[in-house]
């Protein structure tokens, strides 16, 4: 079998102390964590977009990675030295899961049915690489945003025949996570939304999206697939405005379009932040709504409006992920690294650094999130802070055995209430830097 | 009785070509628009806060305008100075409506029983003004969060105590909201947030604060209030972030509180893009839910992260919104100026600038936005563009009589679909500017 | 000789009654404002890149139009069939000037040499054109981002080897501007910037960018160039910083490093709204400094975070911009439409519907801009409010013959001062809004 | 003595296993770093302002801390009963600096004489205080932007009068500065911008500025101030757009007026990210220029559009802030916490919990920083990064020997560049997070 990253031995557990760049410092793979080995915490995935397929082109820039792996692109042999290369590095990072776009896995074809016979052949060959090396498929989805047809959407089209054609990859699609054993199904509605209100029927786009995801469920449920169906929200880019604004308005919609026992959310991180929203605001509200399904762990530039979907970094960011995922006792997905190397990282070896950098962020931020929980500070702070709900008029307040006139009449008798008592942001936060670099 | 804006007259309409700056230039109350006057397409309303009381302080800097009305402030006479003001402004401008919250009226007393006796006072004196003129109440509203005991929220708040409080407040609010014949009651959720995840229980608190309401709901039922309850939404300030984010928040929250049917939206221009939305988006997302209600007209600065609270001055955004009302057959509510004169506009003439610069605008707004639908280019176009839903495949989505497989098996035999068609939005664009400057 | 956009007339002035998408409504070219016909005040150049070359593809799809012109793409026989296309759609619409890079006009070779073979063959065509029709060059520049040897840069590059060839490139692209006439020479420092400071020597890199700007300088004029050199601002995008931030950065690195006699600014409309200014801030900046050179008439969306060269819409931003224009007297350069259709305006008739949206956009601002001046309410205010500095202690501030000591004594006799009076900001609006709407 | 903070004890260092709130965990004052102690490297500052004058106001709530330690507040009293209580919080956290605005220290009297009577006496009080601990002063400055006279700016202000105003408050400000030893005196142009261009006359404003700190840098001297004057960069807040905008706005205007000699920066962490730059860029930019003055250290909130002046908790932030420090051989000026407690943290405790916190961090980021250097991984890749300029053409380039034609035949001969070489971000990331969580 043709190695591609030759160069570069399997990536080992080193410890903190090791100066080597391809060495985990903190992803020990067996390590114990609050009961469970961080492997099992953390089902990390790689994304076959960005590691195999993206070649560093920007917006003002053609790309500056090689990503042909010695074959000619547009062909099924690049495809296949694509499932090569990427299994193999897989291997070599310890990664045991991944996640695909249908056209990630083959040059398109010109009708639906030659794209689907592409499929299938990757499909079988995948299949065999999975069987060989344990490696598991976390979850599938259709790219209905490359293709000019879908420049209107897919989903929210204006047009009856793309919508079917979108239905139709979506059941390809679907057909190949059974296959394969996705854990998940995700849409991305990045072409679900508009450009301007000038042009565009909201509600019957919305409708039809909704329509399309019933028809999605249904079949799906008919071939036996019973992971989750994923929406992933993003507030705009490539639309002026998608549908799927956030965590809160995908719910709304879900739940309005009766759609919400199939599906939860996947919620990435740079898409939290061009919501105007933490990463960890919408994992605490998806978490609180019985939806947080499933993670793509990156990094957005705060000072930048656009999807960077760095390589997770910032340790800050990860541990209060990890705290939100303990505390709603894991996920039913995992941690797709839905991440790129930087267009100037131009290199395999950037590669390895880009999912050395998450992997390891991400361990930090298990390890810091459960010494959290052990610290038990925070979570004292916040169950003291409202006690005062746990009897008399509170604990009524909470039962609603009262109104508005009997809150009213306590009140008056009450006088002016006393403060609700500090809320010791700062302290609490002296207390995340003391877990954190201690 | 004592005139407080001796130096300006009457303002009445001169049409676009006088220069007098005391004068209407669009904005002529009887002039008939798709068989209305514009007085009844547009509400308008004095905000008593702004208008009365703000005095141009920031956050780096004291008051400027001196909003004392020859009285002390914190006295009652102080309050009826502002009434006696507030009316004679309303008057001078032909505005019929006022809305409030309850310490905008009173010096707040140190205990709800205080309050309340003010509020009935003051309450009996602005009756008065009211029947002696003919102008009414929009909206009235409790201010739960100026005073520093509602430093945590007030539904949301960690302190029974508190919440209570907020609860007597918001009963006598809606108790002088029905004594002054008010249209709507509106919760602006200020505080209703959290300053940081790390001390927040966010379930707990979305409960609380839907709980409070269905209380709120109870009780003006009970008294005969028949107007509608208003969410205004908005994504942050003062809060780092707020329950009410957006539209599609409250909305979704207003479904899974089982309060949809009680509430609508109050929207506010400066909310909407904080919150990364065009106004026109906010306006549709609530209308196409059944739920615009009442509208807050200002403006922000796009380039600026916090309220402004501007006075609308662009007549693009006035045409849209006003379209976006005309499309959904009006309003419940009425157009509520939350608008101040900037710190530097000093002077009682900046007052009466900034009320006929918003009116004007809206007025232009609501002629172009009739003109637009009159001209029927948008509506030709958008009609025209989804048509492929009305036939053949396209019907039986529309009308969920197919399948997935069944598109799947219709996209496969039609190969390739053609492309959905251009969005034309530099056309459309063109359009709107042609009915704009003809 | 071939007709490319065969559906379409020559665009003419039919005035704002006219409902013919193809007529101009606002732009009329003889039409004399302010002593000039419109066409001398609206110098306006078609931007090769957006018109001829790009198909809008954007980081989440491929094109959507085609922009082949029925030639092969790569080839020069494309190349000159967009500069057939390229003069027949300027012709059509009546624009005077184009602007270019250097790879905008041909398929890059592999070497420098064979660039700038092809260079001088498709200088020799586009210059026959320019002979036939009178159309001129406004500005050129060489692409000095796309390739990905410029991936870290092209003055500012780690490497030696990158950089000659940036020079080289810059060379050609001076001689390709003389040969063709042009009125400028652009620097677009696109890759000129940093990803992360982490591994970045800021004063090492801007002290060669000097250093190249400078030796470009020394060239141009040694080969002739009389015009200006322009910087065009950007705060990021693609990199995550800019050295050229914005015009005041910009016109601090021309001063400090001696090239401020040269080079003047290139003002976007959309890259002074991504740092964080007004288009008419940054015009300002610049007409203050001397430096405002020309212009690239665009529009961005201010509630997107990247740059989306929309063609210019709206009145309001169009006519301030051409009211900073006729203060500073005009300007040296033109008006580029660095403006591209969106992408799903996938027609040839997009492109002519994009181009006489923002002509007529211009146009209108031209109008309104001129009737500001001549209604002479802004000015009159401005005028008025600094009076205090034209005679007593204001007057010696202005001359600078007063001190610090001579100012504390002269406000301590004064006592608390007066108000500096209102700045009428809504006011100021409202005549705006009577200008634009009457 | 009264003592204010009875409850409270001296804070002192305890290390990392440490669980006291009121005890350091990594600021160890005479720890020595780099062969200085912590405490040299670190002169930390208390801003009078935040800390003993506001009371936790926000543009939507009234105060929520008592800060009137026992005094009727706008008296003398009240003014001194603020120096006790600053100097044992100062001396309880062991910490050396104050900065001050003028009316920080004293109500401001309806005159200027008044004023500067009050500053007299309470400019002895103080330096009694400071005698008698060994507290120094950091920085002074003069507050011209929260009374209304400043409402159109100082140096900017359109009133000769208030600009008078202006120079009498500098005077006594830098007086006392001198009086009290400061090291610096501050500039903060809140007001010295604008709220519309409509308006302004911005070069006129600009000159004005240039020419009062020419006066006070001459009156300065001539009093024998030693120390630097500094800038602080903000570009928006309270006004609209001011004219400091950031580092290289502000020092191209130093440049432009002759002003740089006396000049450095005074950078805000808050700022710089309101600003679109990332703290460190703002530190690299100044300390490039020569002119990296001193450090406002506080936290913005980056999906926050204001100033929120948080205490700093990022040790990210404070690592890259004291990495650019030691690498510029440290600041002429020190640390002050331009930070106040969130409005909900509203104890006395909290004020110790905000320094702690923020001392801590710095504490870290020092640590941080200095193991970085000796890490030495960073510098050396970035020294290696750049070194085909340190022979052949790329030290001909360097030495400013070369020019576009010989560049350009180097050019030709070489053919195409090799690649430029990866940036290698993520491995540099890793770096970081290895050093600060080893």
């Amino acid at each position: 079998m043709k190695e591609y990253f030759n160069t570069i031995p399997h990536v080992k557990y080193e410890g903190p102390k090791s100066k080597n760049p391809m060495a985990f410092k903190y992803y020990d793979a067996e390590k114990v964590i609050l009961g469970k080995p961080m492997k099992e915490h953390l089902p990390f995935a790689m994304a076959w977009w960005h590691n195999l397929c993206a070649e560093g082109t920007d917006m003002f820039g053609s790309g500056t990675t090689d990503k042909s792996f010695d074959a000619e692109k547009g062909t099924m042999e690049h495809a296949k030295a694509k499932v090569d290369a990427g299994f193999e590095f897989m291997v070599k990072l310890g990664i045991s899961y991944f996640c695909f776009h249908d056209v990630d896995l083959i040059p398109e074809g010109d009708t639906i049915a030659e794209s689907n016979k592409r499929l299938d052949e990757i499909g079988d060959y995948i299949k065999e690489k999975m069987d060989a090396t344990g490696i598991k498929c976390l979850w599938g989805t259709a790219n209905m945003f490359s293709n000019p047809r879908f420049m209107n959407g897919a989903g929210s089209t204006n047009s009856a025949d793309v919508y079917c054609y979108a239905a139709a990859q979506i059941k390809k699609a679907l057909d190949l996570t059974v296959k394969l054993g996705g854990r998940g199904y995700v849409f991305w509605g990045g072409r679900e939304g508009y450009e301007t209100l000038l042009n565009t029927d909201v509600k019957f786009e919305q409708e039809n999206i909704a329509n399309l995801m019933h028809m999605a469920v249904e079949y799906g449920r008919s071939i036996g697939f019973e992971g989750d169906f994923l929406i992933e929200p993003k507030p705009k880019e490539p639309m002026k405005h998608q549908y799927d604004f956030d965590a809160s308005t995908a719910i709304g919609f879900l739940r309005q379009y009766g759609l919400d026992k199939d599906f939860k959310m996947n919620i990435e991180a740079n898409h939290a932040t061009l919501a105007g929203h933490t990463f960890q605001h919408e994992l605490r509200i998806s978490a609180i709504n019985g939806m947080l399904g499933s993670i793509d762990a990156n990094q957005g530039d705060m000072l930048l409006g656009w999807d960077t979907d760095e390589f997770p970094f910032d340790v800050y960011e990860a541990t209060l992920c990890m705290y939100e995922v303990l505390k709603a006792g894991g996920i039913t997905g995992g941690f797709n690294f839905d991440s790129k190397t930087r267009r100037p990282s131009n290199s395999y070896e950037d590669m390895f650094n880009g999912y050395i950098l998450g992997m390891d962020t991400f361990a930090l931020g298990l390890i810091k999130a459960a010494a959290l929980i052990e610290d038990g500070r925070l979570d004292e702070f916040v169950s003291d802070k409202y006690k005062s709900f746990n009897e008399g008029i509170g604990k009524k307040i909470r039962e609603k055995k009262t109104s508005l006139a009997e809150l009213a009449a306590y009140a008056e008798e009450m006088g002016a209430p006393e403060s609700p008592g500090s809320g010791k942001q700062e302290y609490l936060e002296g207390v995340v830097n003391n877990v954190l670099f201690s």
